[in-house]
């Protein structure tokens, strides 16, 4: 039984987690999820201070290979443990989360497709773009209401290192991309027509 | 039955005729296609000399107002008459073509996004995507080879109204689709998905 693998990148509070729980919850028991956010570096070398300055935009700073390693498994019907990542501590969680195989696989994150291998395991990469005032309002909002963070240093940590590692790293990925889906998650039309694709994908490879 | 409009937008040689032929391909008698080129303001009253000088990127030039009541006709299930136009001589030619109603209906041109009528008409908007040079390139190979034109008249008009225009109509408009399909008219992972996506809406207003 062949299983298919949807990427789902773009920038900062795009809207791709809602893209992503959308596509997550149409398909029920036969999707999971994988976050790369889930396979930030540890660092329990550094203090929080340390750890808090760290640039956790650029690509170095997650464990892609061990993504990528857990995307193959996956793929082949393997279940995997995944790390999980604590965004208020800025560290890895010490429990590890079992994740079984699906027919689909959705990876999410923001880095996704500036590493060849990833984009090569993707069948169908999918990109959610949002104008860069609207995803920084957004992140604003979500990092200080439900992350615990100063307005201050959600400025300084987007002026400092989200917006120039998005002009780097993952606006230029966005030509990797099959599909782009503007105007984030609230995209009803895009959604349901990504929907239908992937549905008919999947009942022509049961066939 | 309901009638489903398609928009397909993008820059000059973005693919977008592709796309929109590729679409017309994979649903046979149940499509029919207008182009908001036929649709170019005849100008009879000019010289060559006068015409070949217009701008033929801007809105105005286009006889919008007949396409949206075209439109909106092959929707309620009428044929039509819609004009068709001389790339050549840069006139309307004196025939006008018969064009029954279909299922689907798909309107393509750069500057379809630019009216808000006609945005409300498409019931799915897309929009091909394609770099700027690419497009320059593919504009200028076909303006010389098939539409007979000099390489210099080509970056003349480029850099005098195409890109101009561009840069204030086309590329904003995109703002307003619902899907954007980038590289341009080789994206079959794209194309596939969004014809099975039609597919489905097209199977479900059957019922």
């Amino acid at each position: 039984m062949d299983r298919i693998v949807i990427g789902i990148a773009g920038g900062t509070a795009s809207g791709k987690t809602t893209v992503a729980q959308k596509l997550f919850d149409a398909f029920g028991s036969d999707a999971v999820m994988l976050s790369h956010d889930y396979y930030y570096k540890p660092h329990d070398e550094l203090t929080f201070e340390q750890r808090s300055k760290l640039n956790y935009d650029h690509p170095d700073s997650l464990d892609t290979a061990l993504l990528i390693e857990h995307v193959r498994r996956l793929k082949d019907g393997n279940a995997i443990m995944h790390p999980t990542y604590d965004f208020a501590e800025y560290r890895r969680n010490s429990e590890w989360q079992r994740t079984q195989s699906a027919r689909i696989i959705i990876v999410e994150g923001i880095l996704i497709y500036t590493d060849a291998t990833l984009c090569k395991l993707c069948d169908i990469k999918l990109f959610v773009d949002a104008d860069a005032d609207v995803r920084f309002i957004r992140r604003l909002s979500r990092d200080v209401n439900e992350r615990g963070r100063s307005m201050q240093s959600v400025i300084d940590q987007y002026l400092g290192t989200v917006k120039p590692m998005h002009e780097q790293f993952v606006e230029p990925s966005k030509a990797k991309a099959d599909l782009i889906i503007p105007q984030g998650g609230h995209n009803e039309i895009a959604i349901s027509m990504i929907i239908d694709g992937i549905r008919k994908r999947l009942a022509a490879t049961a066939e």
